[in-house]
């Protein structure tokens, strides 16, 4: 039974040996020059997202989380990131176009780079897990696992490291990080 | 069947008619001199105080949500304000001690003052609602609606006509509010 | 200051007073026949639809708010109540579309019966509160709050109208709704 | 800097390769049998948490996330899933307690089965990644992340691997489960 598990750790590490060096690189350097975060994301694709968000607090940076009580509007200069496989979920497509409409930019997490999401964003991170619904373009690591699972692991580990490197990049240790984390819960 | 609903509405407005003037004026003042505002409540109670929350951020008060992802660590000097009938759910008072240890303030919307949580809140605003949990002291509205209801409503007025306090006091209008409104939902 | 709580609660009522007793007898008659109930509403007008969600679950209706984690597909048969103040919300009416298109029922509560969602509801109970969004028709409740609280409100107390109803249709009481409460909070 | 999440997806691998056989085929086999399952967890812990409800819901379980709007009471039978590095935060401890006394049972995966909650639990299981707050007990996996994240992303995944276990055991396939997904968003 031990061998789903490593399977499982064993397709994300080569799904996420795939991801382009580039691609990360240039996300960081949005990340690192916005002044403020918003975060989306559907379904379970919203779960690292989350995390990723509760991270970018911890760091410091002013982020929210579209959907959340207390987010406000998005402004022109701020980063919307956003994670979606198949890079067509309607209510987050209606959210990047209204992003960049008010001079906002939109960073995308995604299977694929080429859906309307990605057409629009300023960078994309390509992610090769499979999607029923993307279309395609390049191989696509092979799962054991249902439905989008693979992306969104993936997903969740790859903003987790986006976190370490801006960590390294503002030289923030995980100490610091603690005196951010909420305390009444 | 429109005489419940009617029924309803006369039980909000004379539960609220006993809410003490000098209590409300208090609180107003606690509000309006907070850097920033945490507000906290469980179960049914959670919705006007999510609600209050999202209308102080369009004040333009740093608001924050307790259990919400990018919710920070409370400080010296910030306020929490707390929604509960009893004065007494355990996590809302795990975070009223906490609050009050780290030399935040404390405003309780309750209908028992003398509940633990309102033993140690710098101040309570109470609604006389029928609680099966409240130690009582004093008469209480009589409703025909069950569990809470009548409790949950009235906060949720009250913490509304706050806002329009603060609305004159700060001389902010609805036009104004919109601007901070969130854009991409 | 309390002045301004009362004028509130005299607000809600007026506004209520002229809620159509027809049209909330048929919702409460599409309520009592609906295998399951999925509720939805976005902004403050989530508030009094998830406080509804979890009243209608006291009652033992098996109900879900869409957007939750463990929220299944809606089909033929189930019931979606929608509270929007404009009817047109994007994300609600293409929820309300994809109901209908499966063979549910769409009960809308709304400023606007003309509206979008409106157009294709099986029912809808008309709140006559301000809105800037609304195509009008009919008078509306004037009002000193900001945005749509009015409707907000008004959308809470009518939802929480039409449970006492239900209560009473099916002779439950609230001592049987409290043995289905959350207990782990 | 690619550098940063390979090593981060073979931290994973190491962490999980670690992880005992004997207690997740156990937990596989309470949840297999469970009539209805709540699952519960706190902060970045809750993410993987939900992921697992959801997919629980997707495999045709019972499923119930804690503080969700229509999550019930837990009853005699049902079984309670906590996710806690921990093992000892203070709300999930008052769950464990609550569902315990009630005749529910609980799973625990955690960094420290010696922990107050993993005391009362009917089945664990350890997850050795490095936490501050555990009271240890055997070696720890070295990370370069921040704060409890190689244990967030290992409960993630290691949860992903039971639903596996699941589908297997069900012989229960990706495209069945899609037909349970929510369907409004």
């Amino acid at each position: 039974m031990s061998d789903v598990i490593q399977t499982i750790a064993q397709e994300i590490a080569d799904c996420l040996a795939q991801v382009s060096p580039a691609e990360v690189g240039a996300a960081v350097e949005l990340l690192n020059s916005a002044p403020r975060v918003f975060v989306s994301g559907a379904g379970r694709s919203a779960l690292g997202i989350r995390g990723f968000g509760m991270r970018l607090m911890h760091l410091g940076v002013t982020t929210h989380v579209v959907g959340e009580t207390t987010t406000p509007g998005i402004a022109s200069g701020d980063l919307l990131v956003i994670g979606s496989g198949s890079g067509r979920t309607a209510s987050l497509l209606s959210s990047a176009q209204k992003a960049k409409s008010l001079g906002a930019k939109v960073l995308l997490v995604t299977i694929d780079p080429a859906s309307p999401i990605g057409e629009l964003a300023d960078a994309t991170i390509r992610i090769p897990a499979p999607s029923p619904k993307a279309s395609g373009g390049g191989a696509q690591q092979v799962t054991i696992q249902p439905m989008g699972s693979l992306f969104e692991q993936s997903l969740f580990l790859l903003l987790d490291g986006l976190i370490v490197m801006l960590m390294q990049k503002r030289g923030i240790g995980s100490d610091e990080m603690f005196t951010r984390h909420a305390n009444m819960e």
